[in-house]
């Protein structure tokens, strides 16, 4: 008998219909002998139907009541699931964050899970019963109630197969599995069948939005192997645990890229030691998160710098740069907007040399001009000109394997 | 300082724009120099959307699993309210029944309250905080959320008052106070300055729907004083107290009347002991609430019994009333659904003699017939044709002097 949680999200809930069938996929598995621990989010527009209320009356609205107040989204899919399954004659039984005792930090609308104490849910599970916890939320050593912030739900369920030791966390979402890329970029993108925690971290910090990159951590952290499933088709979806691949695999396991980038750069800085800092100081201040970093010192004895931001703080981090520049006596400071990036990810990279000089020599053959590199030992990115995100993901798709094999013609 | 406990219900808080004006109405007793708890329901209409989202799924949706759906009305407003005070610059915070520790036994749905334990609320308040309690909720020792059934929330508010020794507990409600009778009757009905929670449940349980009548049991119980005031308007309400009015006060606090009364009657029972047990034995079987009961032994050895029961049980009443008469060979079975019952209430009849007989004399010269009478210590009730209600009700108003003065024209 194995242990699964599942974990089911918005839209897999956006109504009663879809309640009812989240309730027949329970069931389903229950009967392939399965415990069965469900997870679910608030219903599609609950959470922001709630927030639109709070800001009605205040705009910064207070934060622990902002969370009393979006918890009870997910408080009403667990009533709503619990009784679909037990219209259908199980055992079923719902629980808040805070029943389950999911005990948080108090940082209140991002809330980071410390433990969870699973004995209640084990005595539940042990006598049969399908358990149904309310996913993005816990309660603090208060008992204030706390959120984990969107997409939390994905951390919960993570969190809550650690606790239980699951065999497999399986998360539902409207996609059937995490594929070599977006398959709206390349037709021939092909579902993975599995792939790495680390992998899978860098293709969604690189922009692949199938899960929430903190639960990826946390599965990994401990261990759990997760799925990620369509709650709407049938299908295996892809496995992400620890496993490496086989030699013989394909050394890339997908291509990731991200339109969301900018890049600034600063010329002719004098070099001296602490540069780094009172170049990237005042942005970290701003509060803006910087992304790739490359320091070339020229033969002047003057360095220049670049690095990448989110393309919405492009303009609050290009003014404080030249308040910088003008400060350390900078020759020149200039930004570009119309970037992206395109990153290979695989941990087949490790034991395969050569992949770097196999990508820059497909995208030099399609003519696309690289301003920035920068690698991981798992990952190569590589900034591009935003007119070529699609030849060029569509041509290294093609140069590693990538592509779904072509149905044989007679 | 007094310690004040406020309760608004769902119309009081059913929308954005009220639930401002009920922070101010908080604000502003809290600038008075008292400690504030404030007790609210759902917004209006929030409880039946959400019962109909549950039934949409089964019309006999789980008990437990209704109340982790509909404890989620009160927390959202909890939460807005709260936003609304700390937007004003005040410090507030919001409890669930479950947080506030309102401990209640296990019946879903109509769960009792157990116990309330108030040093977390007492610590808040004697900081300067505001505290916002959701109504009509609770949790069991397992911590399994619990509901109080419909109007419960001015439970949770009595109760609150009583475990934090409350000065006051205050209702605010869509009426302005308890009037002598139903002003929609009666257009000369006046408002009560006070009344003695005795007179109120003798009021409240003949159908003037204030006030919960369990929440005034319990009021009545803990001696906490209640006051009954409008959220729309000013006004200073009605106080519900244990204190007896002054013997020159009136007589009489006020005439209730209900109309869904219906009438049986079985004649000519041969009389025997336990008679009447065999025959509101089968009733009180079938959940039928037996209101009044009239039991008459003839010259002949047999007995005439009459009873009401609320008129949409009337039906079911006669069948199994019509069952008992052929067990007991009695001679006839009659009933009237047409009929309204009267009674005035006052706990001055203790100390005042001839009050039925005026009673009956007002009756009788508006040609009014009386088909049952029933007494209490503080209330004589009547039973007559329905048709006789307004004619009856203004009689007997202005016969006990309870209408309004009339002002005085040159």
């Amino acid at each position: 008998m194995a242990l699964i949680v599942q974990k089911y999200g918005g839209t897999s809930v956006g109504g009663i219909e879809r309640i009812e069938r989240v309730a027949e996929k329970v069931i389903a598995s229950y009967h392939q002998g399965n415990q069965v621990v469900v997870v679910v989010s608030a219903m599609s527009g609950e959470t922001n139907r709630l927030i639109d209320l709070a800001k009605a009356i205040d705009p910064r609205a207070d934060a622990r009541e902002l969370d009393v107040l979006m918890s009870t989204g997910e408080q009403v899919t667990i009533a709503l699931l619990s009784i679909a399954l037990i219209k259908r004659g199980y055992k079923a039984r719902s629980y808040t964050g805070s029943q389950v005792h999911i005990r948080t930090d108090s940082a209140y609308n991002k809330a980071r899970i410390m433990d969870i104490d699973a004995a209640r849910l084990k005595a539940d599970l042990d006598s049969g019963v399908i358990v149904v916890v309310a996913g993005f939320q816990g309660a603090d050593e208060h008992g204030n109630i706390t959120t984990l912030g969107r997409g939390g739900s994905d951390t919960s369920a993570v969190a809550l197969a650690a606790a239980l030791k699951a065999d497999e966390c399986q998360i539902y979402t409207d996609v059937d599995g995490v594929y070599t890329t977006d398959p709206r970029v390349v037709p021939q993108a092909r579902r993975l069948e599995r792939i790495t925690f680390e992998e899978m971290l860098e293709m969604a910090s690189l922009g692949s939005k199938v899960l929430q990159i903190r639960s990826v951590e946390f599965a990994g952290k401990y261990n759990v192997p997760l799925r990620v499933l369509s709650s709407f088709e049938e299908g295996r979806g892809t496995l992400i645990t620890y496993e490496e691949p086989n030699m013989e695999e394909a050394k890339i396991a997908g291509i990731a890229f991200n339109r969301d980038e900018a890049k600034l750069t600063i010329l002719g800085v004098p070099d001296q030691p602490g540069v780094a800092y009172r170049i990237l100081g005042p942005i970290g201040d701003a509060n803006i998160e910087v992304d790739m970093i490359i320091q070339n010192v020229g033969a002047d004895e003057t360095t220049d710098f670049t690095f990448t931001v989110h393309r919405n703080d492009y303009d609050k981090a290009m003014e404080i740069l030249k308040g910088v520049s003008r400060q350390l006596g900078a020759r020149e400071v200039n930004g570009d907007k119309k970037i992206i990036k395109i990153s290979l990810v695989g941990v087949g990279m490790r034991s395969h040399a050569g992949i770097a000089s196999a990508m820059f020599k497909t995208l030099a053959s399609e003519g696309i001009n690289i301003k920035m590199i920068s690698t991981s030992e798992i990952k190569i990115s590589v900034v591009v000109d935003e007119k070529y995100l699609e030849l060029g993901v569509r041509a290294l798709h093609t140069a590693f394997g990538l592509d779904q094999p072509v149905a044989a013609t007679a």
